[in-house]
This record gives C-alpha cells, sequence and structure tokens, in this order.
C-alpha cells in the first residue's frame, strides 16, 4: 500500500503516518519528490485497512499494490485448474457445452430438452428449479420438485445436472440432485451463499453480477476456494452498461483477462449476455475465439411459450447449428468441442 | 402491452400474434400504419410475460405500458406512506436522521457513538452486526454480539436500532433486537431475504443496490409489500457509473423521481454515496432539498481507526454541523428536521 | 509516477526501468517490498508519458502521483475565480441563474422568453442559434440569423448573452454577439473549438461531456485556460449510466468533487440533467445547496411547441416559482441569488 | 409514435392531445384499454418531435416506433453495402485489415511500420497526423508534415492511407492526402465535421463515441449518407463502463447488432477496445468470429518508444501472428482474410 500524502503536508504529519504504519507492524519507507511525500507501508502481502489512513491529515489518497485476492490469481496457481465432471474435463482442452431450459416448468418440457441437448452434444443440463425474478408475481420455479424433474432428466440421459442455488438452507438439497451449483449473478455478492457453497465442496459454476467488476468476481471466487473449495468456475454474462439494444453487454475483454488473471476456467452465457437468440450464436463462437472454456446455453423446444427468458432461448435446431460453428472456431485456435455422452463426432482428434 | 410488428410481417403473422394475445385471456387491438402493425394486447392490469411474443415470427418488439408494481406505486397510495419508529414519524414532515458507525466493533466504541449521536440530535441508531464484505478476509462483524451490543445502547439512549439482515435465517433473531432491518444494496435483488422480511411484518430499509434502476428498487419493495408488510422505506445510496472519483454516484435525480412514482418513504446515504466524509455534509444537503424524507450517516468517533468505511464516516463534531445545516435547508423548503430525544430545537416550529 | 514492478521480475528489468527513467531525465526512486518493487519517478511536475513504461518486461502498472491539469487546480490557485459578467460577479457569493430557450426558434418567442426570464429575476439570456442534434433531419438552428436574435433581445433587455459555438471557425462571429460562449457535451473533446475558444480571450461556458470524469473536464477547461483565457466556468449537466427514467443522471457529487479540485466556478444545469421539467426545480434546489455558483435553465413560453427540449422546459410561472425557491436554499446556506437587472428583491442582503 | 395518456387522464386531454396529432398532418389511432387510453400518430414515416406532446396534460410518456435513421437501416438496402478501396472490398468476403501507428512520430517510424505491416499482409495503413489529446500538454500530431510522410508510405508501399480528420476545415486537406478520413471517437458527434465528410464524398471510417449508443452511432452515419455520401464504414471501439480493468470495454455484441440493421461494413478496433497489447490478438479473433468485416490495429516497431498509445500496440511479428490466428477463425466461419498486396497466401481460396 502506497500512502501519497498532500502537496501541503507538513512533516509532522508524515511522522504521524510513519508512525502509524510502524504501529500496524509493518515496514514504512519514505520517497519525497519535489511536490510531494509518498509513504510506503510494506507487510506480508496481507491486506491493510487502507480506510485507516485516509482519514489523517495530510493523505491526500491511497493507492493499494497487493491484489486482494490470492487462491484465485493465477500467481498463487499458475497451473489452469481442471476439474472432471461426469467424465468431461472442466477447463482442459475441450470446450465444455452446458445447455437446457432456463427454468424447469413441467416434466415433459424439461426431458424433451434434455434429450435434444444431448443428441446436439451438449455436456450438462442445465435448468433452473429456484428461480430469481424480479417481480414477484412471476414465475417463481419448481423448487423441490424442479429438483426431482433434473435428477430424472440426469438418469435418462446421463448428462449431469447444473442448477441455481439461492439460499444457504438450499445449499444441501441441491448439492443432494445437482452435479454444479450455480450462484447467479444478483447473489455473486451474497456473501452468506457464497461461505455455504463454498464448505459444501460441492462443484460451483459462478456468475458474474451484472455490475461487478472482475476484480469483484475473483474475491466472490475467493470466498468460495477460502472454505477449501477448489472446483469453482467462473461465468462471464453480460454487464449493464447505458447500452440497452441489447438486454446487457458481453465483456469479451473480461474473457482473455480472467484467463491472464485466474487458473479457474472461464466460461460464458451468450443468452444473458445479449437476451436475444438471433445474437447468440455469434457471441458464442466470439466467445470461444476469445479463449472461452465453454458455453452456458438456453434452449428451450418451443421458446414462445416458455415460462421465462423465452426471447434468449435457441431452438434445439439453432443450437446443432451453433455446436457445428462453435466447433469450427475451436479448431481454429488448436482447441476442440470435448467428446460427448452422443458420441458425436465434433471433428477434432482429441491430443 | 404493445407488440410492435416488424414493417415486413405477413398477414399470417399478425393474425397468429392476435390469435395468441386472445388465447392468454386478453383484448388485441390492431392499429395498422404506413409502415408497420402495432397490436396491443389489452388486460386487466396483471404483467403479461412479454418473451412469449417476443420469439413469434414478424414481432420486432414488445413495449411494456402497465407499470410492473402495484402496491408500491403512487397510483395505487396517492397519499404519502408515514409509519411511527418510537415516536418519530418515518415519511412525515420532519426529516428523520440515523446515525451510527458502519459497524459493530465493541461495546465502548458503540455506546460512545451511540450517546453522541443522540446528543447531536439523531432519531435512530445504525450499526452492522453483521457485514457484507468483498473479501472474505475482511472483518464480517460481531454476529449476536453485536445485536447484543445495539440492544444495550438502545436501552442507554432510548434511541431505536437499525441493523443489517444477511439471510432469511437471520430475520428472526435480527426482529427480536432491532427496530428496523436495514436490506444492503448487494442483497436488493436477494428474493429469498425479501420474503423473509415480507413476511416479519417488521420494518424495513430497503437500500437501493448499486447497480439497480429505479424500476427495479420499486420491483424489491413489492416483495416485501406484497407478503403484507406495508412499513418498508427506500434508501437511494449512490449507484456505480464510469466516474471514480467518488465511491458512488448519487443519483439525485432519484429522489424526486421516487417521490412521484411511489408513497413509500425515501432517504439518502450520503456516506456511501460519496465514500468521503468530506462531501458528505453538501450531498446531506442536497438530498433534503431535493425532497428526502431522512439520512442515514455514517458517524465514528475515531473514523481513523475504524474497522470498515472509516474515509466516509463524520466525527461527531462534524455531524453536529451536518444536522444544523440540514435544519437550515428543510426550513427553506418548508420542513423541519423532526423532534428529536435529545430534545435539541431544531429551529423549526412543527405545524 | 509510480512503476510497480511484477512479483516476478527479475534485477535486470529493473536496472532497465531505472535507467530509462534517468534517460528522461528524472530521479529514480526504489522501494523494495516483500513482494515486488515499486520505482518512484521523480520530476518537475511536468506530466511523463506512461505509456514508454507499460510495455516494458517485468512492469506490472503504473500509478501517476501528479495530477495532469495544472491551471485548473486549486492547488494552482487557492482562491476562488470570480469573473463579471455585465456587472454580476460569477462564482462570487450571489447565485447566477442563466435562462432561455433551447433553441432560438424566431424573433417573437425569443423576445418573449428574454422579457419573461429577465422580469422573473434571470441574469443572463440562453439561447442556441447553431445546435448540435443527433439527427441530420431535426432543426439545426436559426445559424447566424438567431445571432442577431439574441442580440436584439440583448438591446431590448439588457441581459447579457451566452450561446453555443460548434466550431473553430464560428468563434469570431460569436464572439461578436454573445458575451459568453458555451461549448455544449458533444464538443467537451473538441479540441480544435478548446484551442479557439481559448485564443479568443472570451467568456467561456465548458459543459461536462455525457460519458466525461470530472478530471477529463478539468482537463478541457485546462486546454482553454493554457490559451490565457481564465474565464471559463464549468457546467455539470448530467452523465449517461443505466439508469433511464430520467435522460440524464445528475452528478450532484460533481458539484462539492469540482469546488474542492478546482478554483473555476461551476454552475448546473437541472434541465439537461433531469430531462424533465417535473425534476427540474427540485434538483436546482439541490445543486445550489451542494454548492454550486449558478444555475443554466431552459424556459420556454410555450414548452409544448418548442421545436427542441419542450419536455424539459419550464414555463416562465414555474421559473419565477423555481428562483424564489432555488433562493431561499441559497440563504440557507448563506448566500442569496444575485441582485438581478429587474430589480426583483431576492430577499437577502449581500455582505 | 405512441402517446400513452396518464391512467387518471381525462377526456378532454385526450381529445386535446389528438387534436394536435391531427393538426401536425398525421392520423390519431386510438387504443382504450382498462386503465388507460394510447393515442397511435401514424405519419409517413418521416421523425415527429416527441417533445411536442410530453408537456401536455394528461401525458404519461411517448414511445417511438419509427427508428430515427433511414439511410443507414438495412430496411433502406438489404444487400451489404461493399465499397473498393484500392483494389480491396470492404464489406465483402475477405477480411480486411488496416494496420500502423497511432501516431505518426516522423519519418523514419512511419516508413519501417508502413513496409512491416504490408509484409504481414496488412491492406491499409493507419497513422495519425492530427491527434485528439486529453492533455493540452501532450503531442498533438505533425499536422500536415504528417500528412506528406503518410503520402510518400503510400508512394513506397501501394498501401491506401487512412487519417483522422478533426475540423472541417481540415477536410479539403486530408481528402487530398489520404484515401480514408477517419472520425475519431470523441467527434462522433462533431455534427459540422460530419457534414463536411458528408460533402466530400471521400470514403470515411466512423469510430462509435465511448458514450455513444449504437443508434447514435448510426444516426451520425446518417449525417454522412445523407450528404450523398455511401462509402462509409462504422467501427466498433470499445464504450466505456464501469469496469476498468480495460481501457475501454468492447462491446462485441454491436459486431452482429451492427450487422443486422445496417447494411454497412462494420470493423473492429482491438488496440483501443482493450488498450493493452496482451488482450489485442484474442479480441481481433473474437470481432471476426462475431462477423466483423475488418480490424483496425495499432503496429508500432518499437511500442516502448511511443509518443502515444505504446502501451496497446502490437510489435510486427506479434502482428504477424494476430493475422494467422485471424486468417484461421475467417475460414472456420467461411470467410477469408483479402488477397493482400503482399501477395501472401492467407490460406484460403477466394470464390
Amino acid at each position: 500500500m502506497l500512502i501519497i500524502m498532500k502537496t501541503d503536508a507538513i512533516e509532522s504529519q508524515i511522522d504521524t503516518v510513519v508512525q502509524r504504519v510502524e504501529d500496524m507492524g509493518l515496514r514504512a519507507h519514505l520517497s519525497k519528490g519535489e511536490e510531494r511525500t509518498i509513504i510506503g507501508a510494506i507487510g506480508d502481502g496481507r491486506p491493510v485497512m487502507k480506510d485507516q489512513f485516509l482519514y489523517m491529515p495530510g493523505v491526500d489518497r491511497i493507492v493499494p499494490i497487493t491484489r486482494p485476492f490470492k487462491l484465485a490469481s493465477r500467481e498463487f496457481s499458475p497451473q489452469d485448474s481442471v476439474f472432471p465432471l461426469d467424465g468431461v474435463d472442466i477447463g482442459g482442452q475441450g470446450i465444455v457445452i452446458i445447455a437446457g431450459p432456463c427454468a424447469v416448468e413441467n416434466r415433459a418440457q424439461l426431458l424433451e430438452t434434455a434429450h435434444a441437448v444431448k443428441e446436439a452434444g451438449a455436456h450438462a443440463l442445465r435448468g433452473g428449479a429456484y428461480k430469481p425474478r424480479t417481480s414477484p408475481y412471476s414465475f417463481q420455479g419448481l423448487g423441490e420438485e424442479g429438483l426431482q424433474i433434473l435428477a430424472e432428466a440426469r438418469a435418462e440421459t446421463g448428462l449431469p445436472v447444473i442448477t441455481e442455488v439461492m439460499t444457504p438452507e438450499q445449499v444441501p438439497l441441491v448439492c443432494q440432485y445437482a452435479d454444479v451449483m450455480q450462484i447467479g449473478a444478483r447473489n455473486m455478492q451474497n456473501y452468506s451463499l457464497l461461505h455455504s457453497v463454498g464448505e459444501s465442496q460441492h462443484p460451483a459454476l459462478l456468475k458474474r453480477g451484472m455490475m461487478a467488476t472482475i476484480e469483484e468476481l475473483l474475491m466472490s471466487a475467493e470466498y468460495i476456494l477460502s472454505h477449501g473449495n477448489r472446483r469453482v468456475m467462473l461465468c462471464e454474462r453480460g454487464i449493464r452498461t447505458f447500452e440497452n439494444t441489447t438486454r446487457n453487454t458481453t465483456d469479451i475483454n473480461a474473457i482473455p483477462v480472467l484467463k491472464s488473471m485466474t487458473h479457474l476456467p472461464v466460461i460464458l452465457d451468450p443468452s444473458h449476455a445479449t437476451g436475444n437468440w438471433e445474437f447468440v450464436t455469434a457471441i458464442a463462437r466470439a466467445a470461444i475465439a476469445a479463449g472461452a472454456d465453454g458455453l452456458i446455453v438456453e434452449v428451450h423446444p418451443s421458446p414462445e411459450l416458455a415460462l421465462s427468458d423465452g426471447g434468449q432461448s435457441l431452438k434445439p435446431e439453432r443450437f446443432v447449428e451453433m455446436i457445428a460453428q462453435v466447433s469450427a472456431i475451436a479448431q481454429a485456435i488448436g482447441r476442440c468441442v470435448a467428446p460427448s455422452k452422443a458420441g458425436l463426432s465434433t471433428g477434432c482428434v482429441h491430443v
């Protein structure tokens, strides 16, 4: 941490700051320029509370140097983290595709979708049993019944299941039914939930909040990692900006930036990131081209009848076409779509 | 809801949309312009799922007409909602001031602050026992011990207490100790929590998420109201924008806009909205001038020793000055600072 | 400037950076922490190109220390800058109010408005002769004819005139007709225009771009100041954010922040900042409460017939009411509305 | 345009609005719902001033239906616009790559870069002679001398030249030296400049402003097109958001969205969109995968010595690698990198 003094700070103010730095068990290092003095507070890498200096007389501002996350950083773990999900490696050479409806609406809808996405080559099934909805009057999901339907779809298709968890109490139940717990964008900073997911030791997909910085996403991952749960994948799903032609703005920069900052797998959700099925395939291609490790995509057999997010869902036939295009992009950058349960050739030889 | 068809939509596509509108129990109303057809879906005011039309062939876009919230709207309840808090009216003629430290750090710190803010003329005491922190390594609050200290401060000073609740399970415990439950910005769309707070029937302060629109804030209030809990006050606390000279951007427009859209009391948190004590008083004045019903302000006896948010906390002597200035502004617009337990004259005669 | 080295930077990389710092005529100051080395580049206060270091091996990032503007800073000129405008001090104790229509539409409209705002107590008349419009098909202003009408209004009412200038070539003509040149939000970073306005030595009102930071606004002011033109006032007019209930988001924080960073007068435009006449008066009050030195407000005798921005224009009778309310706020903070040509008592004694 | 009346609008208010609609030569179409009345104003497709209704008693809000741009729309011109640039088709099957330094610094630097980018397979040379800089104290470009150096580089390499124009007066001079005029992000809404570029009939590259919506970009293109100049290409270069890990946020959604809304060629600038050379190649790949027609990339032989934007410039050897990767992506989606003057095989057969 660097403490930048004001240009008119007097000697006694500088001394007081230095004293406090040393009182906190840190080493103070002075640098006197023509205009002002800068005090470096050198420690053992643990974060220091900058607010404790911000208020002191003569202090202009504080510049943090050490990144506030550790376990999530690539410096801590230079190798890519890879974890297996029912035979498929998340974060490995092969691109992983998770697909399914926004919400589990009923047994027939989910099973039809599950079979369709499996045949198309998906590696996992998504579907919400608990739905965070802006309106108290909207469909809130089937709850445990939805989880049971998901389990049935897994039994039928063999696809691992991923579903959202909304409260700490739901964690044990969701772990029982699902292979991966999803933490939704609105809950990215629900620290009680992150804590519980961390303690569960169950694989987690952490979605970036629509107004969260990349650093905050990594801090939320750190919450989970700090409880010993290392099976975390991150998901870019679009951020909120002034542009509203699309539902969200896909932060495509976040893909290579995250891959440089963290060892965790990074996937992209082109459905929420665009909010419009017409643009989903183009953004899915862009995500893989930029270096994403996978995709999570909304697929619905009859989007026009969906109880939520129909407008951004692909029909199964369009999803087939999306996988074909994504596969071509994957090969162009020396990767491939991971081999799927459907046994479809994805046109690439696994190394 | 209006369904705007594409300019090249054909007759059969229009017919299919009209059919679906009627299948949903709504009345369809066609308007054919030179360029395109617009279909109005006229119902009983209940929200309709626009996604169900977005995907239909020939549809360009959907324009919602009915606001998605009802109980929170001024149309539903034209009179200002006023609710008493230990003798003070929230949302009435008098400005209400809530003050205290960001976090309850220990007994001495809280009691000292409680006495100081009472003497300065505050109407309620704030202080966090459960703290949502970006970093898992930061001070997370004292938990129930913090609640006990708050209760002790109430017993000593007579000030009602307001504190944050982070999970549905904490609701009963927090209700037991606190007069008002605060829902923090990061939990504004934690729907499970909103549900529990709604069912508790306990007064609530709902902070706007840093990424939430005014409409989303009202939708979250609607969650609480729809469970029959009508004692809800809203709090603007700054939004996230590209400007980062200040911690957040105070959305001062939100004050008159909210007052026109809803009957609920609206207060402002100048501490988070600026992130810097130097600007807190100016923004507190602006909030009251713009029509806010109250303020929630961070006050700490030794901000430079605070375990969180010290940089945005006022010292007690500055808080005294802030109340004096806010009182002058209140009078300039024909209001006053509500009479306080300290019995201080605020320079205004209550009408 | 501080050069933060990567944690794995090697000795030779550090040496190379130090060498370059010294080659640039600066002094290098090393600070070796547990984790990494920081190199301070200490100079004479002139800005250094940080990009020249960003690319060097081993460099993590650059932290600028010296602010990039000088003449605009309060450190350079601790006293408030005050400049007279036809008998009224801009930036002094008295609040200055500039009012008039968005655009000069015709002689009758402007003269009627000019008389109305004068009688209400305005100190200057605004009106656009050159209009920057998003659409090439919208009314683009009357051009020089509009300037002539403005001059006529000044002759009739005695009010000084302020109008927008859009290109460097228009500068001499606009100077000839207007007392103050306005640089619009979309031209805040039109550096050729800033250069010409700087050289003109004519008073200027510089509006903040809707997506410009406070620092960028001050850098644009620096362009004008650096040509020796010191009569510059700054104008907050709302920024673009994700919130779109209002046309823009008033950055009320910018008022006290600018007053702390610069000696230049700061005014606010509540018409553009809200985009809705219903909220103009509340935001005008807030601006003065927050410390603004003045207001620029759109007033139109028949807003529903205005060729542009009618929805955010006040009718003359509402403008009268706005001044009364602003005057009460001004007194509450120990200021007043400056005495006007209309000779109206504004209820305050000039100190 | 739809005029949404308030729920409590009375009959006479509705009548007055209808009257005005008809007075404007439009047809009024009433739709009376349970809650409120909606009035459609049906015309000949010309934009109507919505502000003229916003102020009327009983009016709640206005919903525009007709898009405000026409010549730029895909509805107006369903086929992709393609225009030749010295033998290469912009907007055709082949991807076009424009490369060069941010600024022309001197003869040696530009010629070295020009040869390097030509050999790597670029189709055009970029380089700024007039530089918009945030600081008045930064290098402002060589002006006409820079244009002469660009012309010399064209004579030597045969590459067409693209350079920025900042004011209307510079247009004739820049047309004389350059093959394509660039309108920079800060000037996207400099309407006087757009007007002059439109009248010049010279090819133009229009960069999206960092704060401009997609619709505003198309409105600015409309300014140029409306003067009969049809050779316009659009450039996404990143927008400003709350995320500041990268210099800007690449709005990758804008690529497929623009391709669906307009017939004009769309390219992307990964250098400004990321601000960091490490991420340029990944975002270049993503842009092509998303459907962009080309790229404009900063290349500098010695980025660490660049007078501007060194940190985001690729070294020539990295640029060679970028083209190879982009070429593989282009093939994966059935396109190719256009044949270049360097005669390099780009691994694709032109159809």
